[in-house]
């Protein structure tokens, strides 16, 4: 058994400093270099792993899902306001005003600011997406991190795994938010796509509803999104992620979405999962599996509610890897620091041990 | 020559404890109880000023301009959250998640969660509009300021002024934000037509777009609105608010927007106000004007980036006077607190003195 391949760049450790709202109340933003920093040292120590940097891929698989103007922007908002004065120094910006769908109803205006912070508005739809200096190089490492992570599958890797960070799966077609800046996950699907592949599925198993992948292939045939998450009636990003989300168009019929209750544990979890994997495999995917992979179910996470245990990992792992198809998993979120390692080295160690080697090409 | 009424209650002195949140720093609300209370000591000692309290008007008139849902969002939302335990003890509710445009585009969701603060996203547009206990009795107090002020005009008065707290024109449909909660000026207009008038006409001079206001009036041919205020492209609200919104349908031609550029005194202004009052006078209104009247306009104000002085006011109130229409004026922003009563003083006496006598029915 070769060792698995694990994409990792630096870049990510200047998206620091962050702060977010929760409520009305300013805190240490949950998302932090520190997860990162911990699955890569977890991974190291397990000894299995090889790692390697990503290769730059340029912008345009980003343009292949994101509007021009959300990438402009964050390209250039952290120097426009630093140029304008409007950064207070090294504080992370953030959004005041939202141009939300109750707003803009009925009003014909489409015109948005031309910069600055105010401009965020209309791309951002929360509070906790922080944007520092070193954002926007992140984030940009983070797609090279993936689109790398899917080379090496497609090289002959059964699994490869991609410490994609910030993540992916809320930023949508001209929006931000959720910690996510470009989809990661959507953007090596398109990537597939347009390598050929006829039929890709995406598999979200992080705690949030990925809305922003789910907005991306809305109304496509030839992504499958599946997404297991808690039930948006209670929790982020709450308006999107419903059982009868399915899409529409020449996408009707290739969303999924399996909500959970509050503390749902590993049965009640491998149960959706099943059906999930169903329905994948009706699918039948001509590529590998892209995995959003995100650790936030684990039972002591701090902004989750599930019930999950490091050792669940494996076991739901092992159900992933029962699809014979060769797995691009790319971190999303999750914030136990102190479990985040050996939950992903569990999950990692298993599905690698669980995907046959007929799965690869080598 | 008789006093003027003033209506005023004291049901927004528990809309308190305000904080807001501008690009990811607390801060104390700049909405604040002492706005109101210091128009009220200088209308006091000027000593041509009657004063009353509102009469109440049960929720028929606020359902003539808002959706049911947002009204019932802000009857509970706070007990509801303290039921939850969410409140954090007395602190402000401040969205932190928004149903934005960019969010929804091409996703069939309309489900919103049940109640709590994650609802407030779906219905609030921005984090300077913090609950508290006392925040939905004083909107609806400030709704029963609005309508008793506009009563005395009907009954005969030339003018009457409303000290509304809180404000509403940034209040929509099924909106709120901007410090807003329900829409005083809209529902005055609302229930001039339901009284009769075919054709009423709102002029809105505070600093900021009443984005809320052209909103419930957009496609309605009956209720001119006419805004003068700081160009959206750098000033709040952002998404509303140019001069080529004009409203659509059978409300093609009757909105009508004056953005100003940053640092324009009275005469920039005195200008923009002319063409205003020309659109109001060729609309020929049958009833009484309703005036959004915001002091943010003025030099100091904190949030507020135009030039006008004290004595400025007088001015505008006497070209507004000669449209010859007895006035409902409805107090919107302000927050130099130093210097609105002052302020207030300035425009109510000149508008009293520039109306004719024969505007009014006795």
């Amino acid at each position: 058994m070769s060792s698995t391949p694990v994409i990792y760049s630096t870049a990510h450790l200047a998206h620091e400093g962050l702060i977010e709202l929760q409520d009305g109340v300013v805190m240490p933003c949950y998302e932090m270099p520190q997860r990162a920093i911990a699955i890569r040292q977890a991974l190291k120590a397990e000894g299995t792993y090889r790692f390697a940097t990503p290769l730059e891929h340029g912008l345009d698989p980003i343009l292949a899902v994101h509007d021009v103007e959300l990438v402009r922007l964050l390209e250039h908002v952290w120097a426009d306001a630093v140029e304008a004065g409007v950064t207070h120094g090294t504080r992370a910006l953030i959004p005041d005003t939202f141009r939300t769908a109750a707003y803009v109803h009925g009003q014909a205006s489409s015109q948005l600011p031309d910069s600055g912070p105010a401009r965020l508005g209309a791309f951002c739809f929360d509070t906790a997406t922080p944007i520092v200096a070193g954002t926007y190089e992140a984030a940009r490492a983070a797609v090279d991190v993936a689109l790398t992570t899917a080379e090496r599958v497609l090289a002959g890797d059964r699994l490869a795994y991609g410490i994609c960070r910030p993540p992916g799966h809320h930023a949508g077609r001209s929006l931000f938010g959720g910690y996510c800046f470009f989809n990661n996950a959507a953007i090596v699907a398109q990537r597939l796509v347009e390598g050929g592949a006829s039929r890709v599925a995406i598999l979200d198993l992080d705690y949030h509803h990925g809305n922003g992948t789910q907005q991306i292939f809305w109304e496509r045939g030839d992504v499958l999104y599946v997404s297991l998450h808690a039930d948006p009636r209670r929790a982020y990003p709450y308006f999107s992620g419903h059982a009868a989300e399915k899409g529409s168009g020449a996408g009707a019929g290739t969303t999924a979405n399996f909500p959970l209750a509050a503390r749902t544990d590993v049965e009640g979890y491998a149960a959706a999962l099943d059906d999930a994997l169903r329905r994948i495999a009706d699918f039948a995917p001509d590529a590998p599996l892209v995995l959003s992979l995100g650790f936030d179910t684990f039972e002591r996470d701090p902004i989750g509610d599930l019930a999950l245990r490091t050792a669940d990992y494996a076991r739901l792992a092992r159900m992933v890897g029962g699809l014979g198809l060769p797995v691009v998993a790319l971190q999303e979120g999750g914030y136990a620091i102190d479990a985040i390692g050996a939950n992903a080295v569990s999950f990692l160690n298993a599905l690698r041990d669980a995907l046959p080697a007929t799965a690869g090409k080598t």
